[in-house]
């Protein structure tokens, strides 16, 4: 509820607990190491046994992410979703082989699941992977509606008729709660619609006369399967180069949304044909270091050398943090003489995320009584509930959530309200093979060792002199060039000796703490006097 | 020339060089702890004698932050600018009071100052700060123009009598080669004009009911000044806070580019006016953690408080890489209750340098013979190329640079091409009082650090029964959290001892390096299996 990612939110009525999505965050800057960010789930850990289900609106790892690592601690309910999105899922499910199977049910557009005392049915949503869906918890007041994310598909801002349709069966409806995605509600209205972007790459595709590398994100399989038709269509052939770009396109030709066989050519095989023959659709629009785009950029391709005359289309937004690799990524790649086509150049990217004037159409649709803004950092949802109250929602009938937030719809469905106590909502982190709420000590070593590195001093004490056996010795990473220090070494070492022997003098037994404690100050005193860097001092004294 | 950052360039003619600005850049994701980047001045420092002066454009960091720390080693050359920026570099440099005094010479637009064998004479350009200028390099061939940071002042891309008047001067000349800003040139038509920004900044000043906070950045003193004008104007009290901008707004009163005395009133001052009548001016735009906004918005700051009915307005772009902080501080700012405005929603930022368009009206109008795009990462500068290119000027007369590149005009000016040998250019990094162009082990090692930490095993072996005393000691940070990790700690123990032992056995004397080796491999291996992380393991054996 306070960012983008991680998702996670349950309903829970009597004896019944049902969750929406179980998503996971990429680590931040704030967080070095770290793997990826979960939601808390500690509160539902407490009542697994109430847990009837999870329904997932989609197949990103926002949504999908956390499953393997959440699902076994909350004993492995079933979970509910549409067909591509279990694919993923299950395919996902495969890199972690010693986890038990999931217990997996496909369900449909229009079918009703019950879940103990609650009902949960389904309504497609457009957004930028097939089979994404919205959420509508029954309960029996009313109903609760979770859009997932979405966006509209329109025209000048004119809804189709697809969607009208969609969003006409809730005039029948009594919707309680409708909680929204706030992702783009800051943009002013209504975001690129997705055909515009595809006739956009389209028309390159068809009037691109060398080579053509499109970079686009795995996720946006749409756009993906889009591509590949295209290419069909035109008589070109097609390279998939990237993993998950080629799992992706897997997973839909198993589901039938691709029959372009012969269009699709191996990457390796893109020398037999004429350059302006080539398409060539891969990973790596962010600069991530070994993607297949970022591999070609700077030459470490196998199969993909640029030369004058290739063009690449970046069919992406830039993901915030990632501005420095993507500088160098067309820094490189325009070394080498590709043209660059991007999407701030031109319309080749949308986002799946609804802007101000959709939210509002959506809200308006409908129609609910409360209204909670989600899938967002705080600022956006506080946008999202202005934009809401514009619609004509009372503003004591909309609550801008935290993580961890209780908020309850009490009076048979007539009042919403905050609850004084809150969910466990600590950050949750995997680590390489570790999953924990309490690193804040690891994190912040981590922050100071990147900055300023560490210097470990070892002497030998001996302890009936109270004096230092020969020099102690140094280790220092990440904090000056060793080798031009060798005289700051050496004063270090001459410090910690008398230091330690002062410290020692007198008390015996000799009291280490202290004395570890005496020379962790004079030398980081010193070791900052003399090159204002103030690494972690650690000392080693061994008594003999 | 590869980055936006560190600007340093040289003209050299026989006996005579003649530098123009000396910036520094901040440090990047990939180098950790640094505090600043330099350009690299050796090809400069083995030819201190032929250095004729040091010409500074304009008074922003990336122009003037390397002072300090690079004209001691080139001897202390004469600095020529105009009147704002030699006392901003003077004010700076009082940071730094072992410096021998600075030799600054101010000049005039229209000065001509004799450098050896080169002339230079400068020209007022609009940038966003004041005494902005661009050089004009005279050879015997004719003249060399660099513009520094420049945009156009315009109506709806019409350029001002003003600017007109500027570039006119350039028809009579001869000039040989134009080096010119390519920071946005990748963004479409004219920029934001700085007027537009301003009559925007000033509606939302005299409209405003509660009490507004604008944060800017310091650097862009033009609409800091204007700002408090504007205040001063509708009759309303401004307090200023923010270290940079204190200092900034008060260089603007010393010069006599502010005269609006009683409208400034203390921080501390702000309880004794309506809310109406209060606008307060600070830094922070970005969300750096001590600046004036940041402590406002996580109410850290003594005398502001945020209370509803504030509005923030962030007059301020986000510099990439700071979006994650910028979000915070909305955030924070939304949950006390203030509306907040920026550069999304409305005309409240513009940047200082040049589009698309404005820059192929400011080649048209300097009609060079040869051009060279400068300031901007590599693609900013094929871009600006393309540009000059379709402004007439022949592809083969137009260079873009490297950093280190030695680019010579010869035939007496006829032609321009990229000598073979280049000038050294590694990377010239500050970190704490340290300077110097080799530190990669260090940046290595604090990236690794960050990453996974460190592991330091310390084991006194006897070293003629072979046998290890004790079981090891161990050091580690930022790795796991260790009060979770007993048994892996253990368990890491007893590998040590073995792997020790069984490494000694058998050799006299003990190959110590071999052994640690030796521990190294099994520790790490261990670790990673257990962990999946991978710290820096670090053995320490002492042999008694």
């Amino acid at each position: 509820m306070e960012e983008v990612g991680r998702n996670m939110t349950l309903i829970e009525y009597k004896n019944d607990i049902v969750i929406i999505d179980a998503g996971f965050q990429f680590r931040e800057d704030s967080t070095p190491g770290i793997d990826y960010i979960l939601p808390n789930t500690k509160y539902l850990e407490d009542r697994k046994d109430k847990i009837r289900g999870i329904i997932i609106t989609h197949g990103h790892l926002d949504h999908v992410g956390g499953i393997p690592y959440i699902l076994p601690r909350l004993g492995n309910p079933p979970i509910y979703s549409r067909n591509l999105t279990t694919v993923l899922i299950k395919k996902r499910q495969e890199e972690f082989p010693h986890l038990p199977p999931l217990d997996i049910r496909v369900v449909e557009k229009e079918e009703r699941v019950k879940l103990g005392d609650l009902t949960a049915e389904f309504f497609a949503v457009t957004h930028t992977i097939p089979d994404a869906m919205g959420v509508i918890i029954g309960t029996p007041y009313g109903d609760i509606v979770a859009t997932g994310d979405l966006k509209l598909d329109h025209k000048d801002g004119v809804p189709s008729e697809d969607e009208e349709g969609r969003f006409k069966t809730f005039e029948k409806r009594k919707v309680l709660l409708l909680m929204s995605d706030s992702t783009n509600v800051e943009r002013p209205g209504f975001s690129i619609p997705e055909w515009l972007v595809q006739e956009n790459i389209n028309k390159i595709i068809k009037e691109t006369h060398g080579r053509l590398v499109v970079a686009a994100f795995s996720s946006l399989l749409e756009r993906a399967i889009n591509i590949i038709q295209t290419v069909e269509r035109v008589g070109k052939k097609i390279a998939v180069d990237g993993r998950s770009m080629k799992t992706n396109v897997e997973v839909a030709k198993q589901l039938g949304l691709l029959k372009e066989d012969k269009t699709i050519i191996p990457i390796d095989g893109i020398e037999n044909y004429p350059p302006g023959q080539v398409v060539v659709l891969a990973t790596g629009s962010q600069g991530e270091e070994f993607s297949a785009l970022m591999r070609i950029s700077d030459k470490r391709h196998k199969h993909v050398q640029i030369k004058k005359g290739d063009t690449v289309l970046l069919s992406s937004s830039i993901v915030p943090g990632n501005e420095r690799s993507v500088q160098k990524l067309k820094d490189n790649l325009s070394r080498q003489g590709a043209r660059i086509i991007h999407y701030q150049t031109s319309d080749v990217h949308s986002s799946g995320h609804a802007n101000r004037d959709e939210s509002a159409w959506i809200i308006s649709h409908i129609k609910p009584m409360f209204f909670m803004p989600m899938h967002g950092y705080h600022y956006m949802l506080t946008v999202h509930a202005d934009i809401a109250a514009s619609t004509g929602i009372p503003r004591e009938n909309i609550i801008v959530p935290d993580n961890g937030m209780v908020l309850e719809i009490a009076d048979e469905g007539k009042t919403f309200y905050a609850r004084p106590e809150r969910a466990p909502a600590g950050l949750m982190m995997v680590d390489g093979f570790s999953i924990g709420d309490m690193q804040d000590v690891v994190i912040r070593d981590r922050q100071a060792l990147a900055t300023d590195g560490m210097f470990v001093i070892i002497a030998i004490l001996d302890t009936r002199a109270g004096t230092v056996k020969k020099s102690p010795d140094i280790i220092s990473r990440g904090f000056v060039y060793l080798r031009e220090s060798q005289d700051l070494l050496h004063q270090a070492r001459i410090i910690a000796s008398k230091t330690i022997e002062r410290s020692a003098a007198g008390a015996r037994p000799i009291n280490f703490d202290l004395v570890k404690d005496d020379v962790t100050d004079a030398v980081g005193k010193f070791l900052f006097q003399k090159t204002n860097k103030h690494p972690i001092v650690i000392p080693v004294i061994i008594g003999v």
